[in-house]
């Protein structure tokens, strides 16, 4: 394959940049520029008439992409880290494309898909939950759970296929249907146990989404501002993009929030009524978690929505001589959003989201998800297909549908076009 | 000395991030940290319940700081970076200052202090010129030209201060007064050089300031975009702080021109005329090039002003039909700022600019031009004395005042007041 690379590190002014080579011709190049012979693993290395740097030449296949890979840390200027790079691509490399040196490890072999995709999640990870969920799917947490259920499932696959060949001899059954059946069994309930855990992986992934909503006056602006705190400045620096949007995200106990902010929406004078309660219901139905803000000086109805977790937010209480900031019950509170202790509503909101540090394997790839969906319904028909007796011939189909699937998950099986998809998502330079 | 600990590489999200560890301890707490001995210089390595990272370590004194360095790199995430350098400082390390790595390096005796200053410049480099520049500093272009001189300056301050030892004796002369005449005409010559460097190297670090002037409908924002052209987004990247102020940047032919955009200004209805007329003269102060634009149906007088170089642009060539774009003299041009075709203008002001690329030793910064100009001013007070024939006692004061200066430049005379003020504006983590 051809050489490629790219500056690896954040774009950007720093200290040092590092840029990476990945490719046949990588250490050659890297001899050319430096006019050094790279028989260390690190050489500190002058680049004529550019800058002095570090080299650091893996040979394959112990390298990440499995190829001859050299990493260049040159001086972060960005005029530097462009000059080299052109310099590079002079020599006969490539640019790299977003996520080509990860494609290539997993081509080489060493890592599966689902260890490719935990190396982007990895990168973008915000919150400790988050790496959590990518580092135990870089260190194969998915793949294990799956390979070996896959393998055995293969195995009856083939004994199956073999009886296809004997058709003669309806009698003959290679494949165990007992013990297939207790297969299909260990199958169904990994494989659901996983398309559940989806709904936790998603919420750690992209953040568990919460509306604030409720009456003009009723302080979803000093509530919203009372939640974000000094976290506001803080996460945006992070998210970097959120500003675009009307939406504040908020790390809490290690889980990332998504705050809808009705309140932050600007309200034209023509058409506030109608703007208002088409927003609000457009954050209601994307969140999972809502905040129902009321003064509790003129209290309405409690909210309950389908499928939503409401929480019941008595404001205003230093308006009421009796009241102060105080859980009325599990889903419901007083406080004073002015006075800025949202300390109950916090813990409230952790509460909410459940329990995102789970135990074991969780899944946070819509990928994933999908294909899981379709061999649990695959799984389901042998099921069946065992408990009605069908032939051979029915239960293969069922076994294939079932097996592909779990083997896109880990890129067993796979098209260029998925292929590319995943790796398209991924910043370049890893 | 402590151990240190920083992010080095730019802010924000990248494939890989690296950290720099420098200390005593550097290499004990990189294996606590991973668990493993790190014999090798380079191990890949996983960091409990955080990453997997390369680690390279560089033993005393071979390393950038002369100290224990420790290079992490680690996915790129900002949970990770953070969260590993959080980790570091709970294992004894302390956030490292601004340049502080650099101040070690200087302090251990790695590089002299227009070497170290020469590192910040390097990081900075917008333009091949700023980094030639900062590259042929950090590679001792500056020290290698004063050093032998002072060496040899120092040598006969100390035989005229041995004199002083033996002033009974008005007869003995133990330096030879030849010999210091010609060492002290080559030193002033030397210094006049670099002193006059400073014009060029200013330009090429600071940028070429050009104003941009004329009436209000002579065009004078249609020629500042015909100017930037594609050029704009790329150098707005680039600076990313230009922004904020009313500047735009310019790299023409490896050079970076500084576009002071009065025609950017937002003009009120209020007082247009007096605003306007004070914020161009702003402008004209501050440029070394001045663009006169006019209008060429309605020409006016060419501009002049002291020690500026002015080049008269007749704008609006294509309403004149006999007109086109072309040069009408050294530094006046017509042409069609609506067209685009600005190409003539882009080089008159490249040759406005100067040579800057120069041979030989320029200097760029402002702590080395006041030494210079005092260590100047002291040889010229030795070369009087030396016509003169004064006592050897006020010859050494001057040499003693031209020694300091001379000294002060490389480091070997500075005070900590000084390297703190140069240190404090690098970037955290070089």
């Amino acid at each position: 394959m051809d050489t490629i690379a790219a500056i690896s590190t954040p774009y950007g002014i720093g200290g040092i940049a590092v840029i990476r080579v990945s490719g046949e011709a990588a250490i050659g190049i890297a001899e050319g520029l430096t006019g050094r012979a790279l028989t260390r693993q690190v050489h500190y290395c002058s680049i004529a008439n550019l800058d002095d740097v570090v080299v650091t030449t893996y040979h394959a296949p112990h390298s990440f992409t499995g190829e001859d890979v050299v990493e260049i840390s040159c001086h972060g200027s960005l005029y530097i880290q462009q000059e080299l790079l052109r310099r590079l691509t002079d020599a006969g490399c490539r640019l790299a494309k977003g996520g080509e040196f990860t494609q290539r490890a997993f081509l080489n072999g060493k890592m599966d898909l689902t260890q490719a995709e935990a190396v982007a999640d990895l990168i973008q990870a915000q919150t400790q939950a988050e790496k959590d969920l990518a580092l135990s799917q870089l260190r194969g947490g998915i793949s294990t759970e799956l390979s070996a259920l896959r393998d055995r499932l293969l195995q009856f696959t083939s004994l199956i296929e073999l009886e296809l060949d004997f058709a003669d001899h309806e009698e003959l059954e290679f494949a165990d249907r007992g013990e297939l059946r207790d297969l299909a069994q260990t199958i169904e309930t990994t494989i659901s146990r996983l398309v559940t855990s989806f709904k936790t992986g998603n919420a750690i992934k992209n953040g568990v989404a919460v509306a604030i909503v409720g009456a003009t006056n009723a302080g979803k602006s000093t509530l919203l501002n009372a939640l974000l705190g000094d976290d506001r400045a803080i996460v945006s620096d992070i998210a970097g993009t959120t500003r675009d949007t009307i939406e504040d995200t908020l790390v809490l106990n290690g889980v990332l929030f998504r705050i809808i902010d009705t309140a932050g929406i600007r309200e034209t004078k023509d058409s506030i009524e109608a703007m208002g309660i088409a927003r609000s219901q457009q954050a209601i139905e994307r969140a999972a978690i809502v905040l129902h803000v009321q003064d509790i000086t003129q209290p309405t109805e409690p909210l309950t929505i389908a499928d939503k977790t409401v929480i019941e937010v008595y404001n205003k209480a230093d308006l009421v001589e009796s009241s102060s900031a105080s859980r009325m019950s599990s889903l419901s509170l007083t406080l004073s959003a002015k006075s800025g202790d949202v300390s109950a509503l916090r813990e409230m909101l952790v509460e909410a989201a459940g329990d995102l540090h789970p135990e074991g394997t969780v899944i946070s790839s819509v990928r994933h998800y999908e294909a899981l969906c379709r061999a649990l319904e695959a799984i389901g028909r042998v099921q069946q297909g065992l408990a009605d007796g069908v032939s051979g011939e029915f239960l293969s189909m069922d076994l294939q549908d079932c097996l592909n699937a779990l083997g896109e998950i880990t890129g067993q099986i796979t098209s260029q076009e998925v292929l590319n998809n995943i790796f398209s998502k991924f910043c370049i330079g890893k």
